[in-house]
């Protein structure tokens, strides 16, 4: 049976665990590092697929918990996998469900997201999982996820033979394995039990993508977890690196100071010669280090998102559109910018759009706002490939941190 | 001087006052006859301008009233003019802002558009227009308009002359004169009075249109105003024609049954080789009457506003995207149809967007939408170019009123 994706590390990133590589998948290839842009929905919000194509991005991620529950994977498979259904042919991903599982369970309106600010005691789930006056969506057991849908209460049971099963229908080129995403703030004996669980998951999901037909048109990815501690996200990495993964993912909610040295202790452990996806990780520095620390494949909301709200990227950091000095402002968001946005539209117009609530405000900030972080990591590339990353790097975070906010 | 536009009849449909013809302008020849996509606030809802040179846009209609309020007709001006605030390099129009001054005045929240279902004596204006606990937000006098601002109430006074100042500020290639929209369910005594309003108005609209230095490069269309009164429609054609304007505009909130008389009545009279553009309709049996009446140019937002809802035109009548059996549907909206949209989604995927609440709903279906409309008035174009016109309307209406709404 031939491999569904290829893994070729062309140049190393001397001094790090960073490279630049081929990844060959069903539906093109991949040069790594990317930032892969996200299409919840089975659409990357407010962009037609020939937009992405021109913002530069290789590939698009769509999210399992959110295509299960609408239209539902039956729908999907019947019109003809994903690629067909939004009509995306460049190589696709699915991710588990798993963190979703996580940000609508045990998180459960607690604000918390891929990167938390700080410990909170009030954070600590362990407690609010078992509150009675805090229902959550979610329950875990050992066999699976029990969760109420978000749009109308009606109830399932998602386990990882459940999980692949849904990845199979929606067909992506690159599937999760089925986990549990645990937040930072967790206690030691709450990590440990979930990581035992995202293992035991991760062999079944393992084993149910081997016995399906489609196994050798689609990747199945492991989920390193362990949350901040350094014994657990090193013994899931060997855990993970003795199972048959076509590649692997490093998932969990990360404190911001935790992130770096958790990858670092989990890319020199998992196996060289296979793709690693840092999951929900897209601001420009996290980036940085993830590329030095090994990863080739970043996915995140935040560029589209930020969009959507009127927060542009730029070389010398964010702008807020709303901001009253923009509204005669007749440059382009981000001077110099190749992306289409910049090239034809000003600050003023774009101001304009969203105190209009116009729907072409969001599509321009996200052309732009993919374009920036897109351009950003294959920038990173380049610099692996010529030579010059340190300088890169130091060069970009001087003058994107000039400034926090414009 | 030379003048800001060209028009040249290239063949007319026998029998009727229906025409076939090209209309230069600075920003490029239309040809006629043609549809306008409206780009209210300096944008066609949901559409970049290479998706409307892709849809077979030859023109955008804006509207002054919106842009007058918002961003302001003086940023237009210091951005360089609509066509580079916008980045449409093709041909453009602003309306004069007297629609929405009825709209939003005598018949504020009256549920009164473009077309009118029935005479309802509720709808006597006359009666409305003084009615203390009804306030409206415009009142007219022989000068101008007071109208409070929709957006924050802010007060303004637009004249003749205003209008004319801030459709220079925009700078669109074609442009209206300040008129007065009248409901078909006005009594004849109000259907005088505005109308010599609106006679008095162009008069002073052209005189102010031709003391400006941009008067070469931006053309003037006086608008023909009359209700559903044949004496006073062509009266309107008379008076309007005597003015040294560079085409016309066919005014007026129209009951639906005498809209065709109404364009006949005023397209024998005005001179035939100055451009006649049918305001605000575009229905497609409501596009056959007024090309075979003799209007050149229309614009409507009905494409696209119904685009938004979920409301899709096809050869054999609406479609409702909502539909529960088009969740399922893998077929294109229009088979056949050569649009972007129809050549690369299903209604499974639209109705899937549509449910999702996805931005990218409104983009592909105003995208199919005005394709539909644009097309279908090109269509008629060549029909009259090469004869059969009278055999295309039969098979087209014959089929697209199979069903109402599929």
């Amino acid at each position: 049976m031939s491999n569904p994706i290829t893994f070729t590390i062309q140049k190393k990133l001397d001094g790090t665990l960073g490279r630049a590589g081929l990844l060959e998948t069903p539906h093109g290839t991949i040069e790594t590092p990317a930032f892969a842009a996200v299409g919840t929905k089975a659409t990357v919000k407010a962009m037609t697929p020939e937009m992405l194509t021109g913002v530069g991005a290789q590939v698009v991620l769509a999210n399992t918990y959110h295509l299960f529950l609408q239209p539902g994977d039956e729908i999907v498979a019947r019109a003809g996998g994903l690629h067909s259904f939004m009509n995306w042919q460049g190589p696709m991903m699915t991710d588990s469900g798993g963190f979703q599982v996580f940000s609508l369970g045990a998180a459960y309106g607690k604000d918390i997201s891929k990167i938390t600010k700080e410990t909170d005691p009030q954070l600590l789930l362990s407690e609010a999982t078992n509150d009675p006056d805090n229902p959550k969506i979610a329950t875990i057991d050992s066999d699976g996820v029990t969760f109420k849908s978000h749009l109308d209460g009606t109830s399932y049971y998602i386990t990882p033979e459940k999980s692949i099963d849904i990845q199979h229908n929606l067909g992506a080129d690159i599937i999760f394995a089925f986990d549990e995403c645990t937040s930072p703030m967790e206690p030691i004996h709450y990590q440990r039990e979930a990581l035992d669980r995202t293992h035991r998951w991760a062999k079944r999901s393992l084993a149910h993508h081997k016995s399906k037909e489609n196994s050798s048109r689609q990747a199945l990815f492991g989920i390193v977890q362990g949350g901040r501690f350094e014994n657990l996200r090193k013994e899931s990495a060997e855990v993970l690196r003795d199972m048959d993964f076509d590649g692997y993912g490093i998932g969990g909610s990360f404190a911001k100071e935790d992130m770096t040295t958790a990858v670092a202790w989990v890319n020199a452990i998992l196996p060289e010669d296979k793709p690693r996806h840092l999951l929900g990780i897209g601001e420009p520095e996290d980036l940085f280090a993830g590329v030095e620390n090994g990863v080739d494949l970043f996915d995140c909301v935040a560029p589209t998102r930020a969009a959507r709200n009127g927060t542009l990227y730029t070389k010398i950091g964010k702008l807020n559109l709303m901001n009253a000095k923009f509204v005669d402002d007749f440059t382009a968001i981000d001077e110099g910018c190749a992306c289409y946005t910049c090239k034809n539209y000003t600050k003023a117009y774009l101001s304009h759009l969203f105190r209009a609530k116009e729907m072409l405000a969001g599509t321009l900030s996200s052309i732009h706002n993919l374009y920036f972080i897109i351009n950003l990591v294959h920038s990173m590339r380049l610099a692996i490939l010529d030579g010059g990353f340190a300088e890169f790097k130091k060069a970009f975070l001087d003058k994107y941190n000039e400034k926090t906010t414009i």
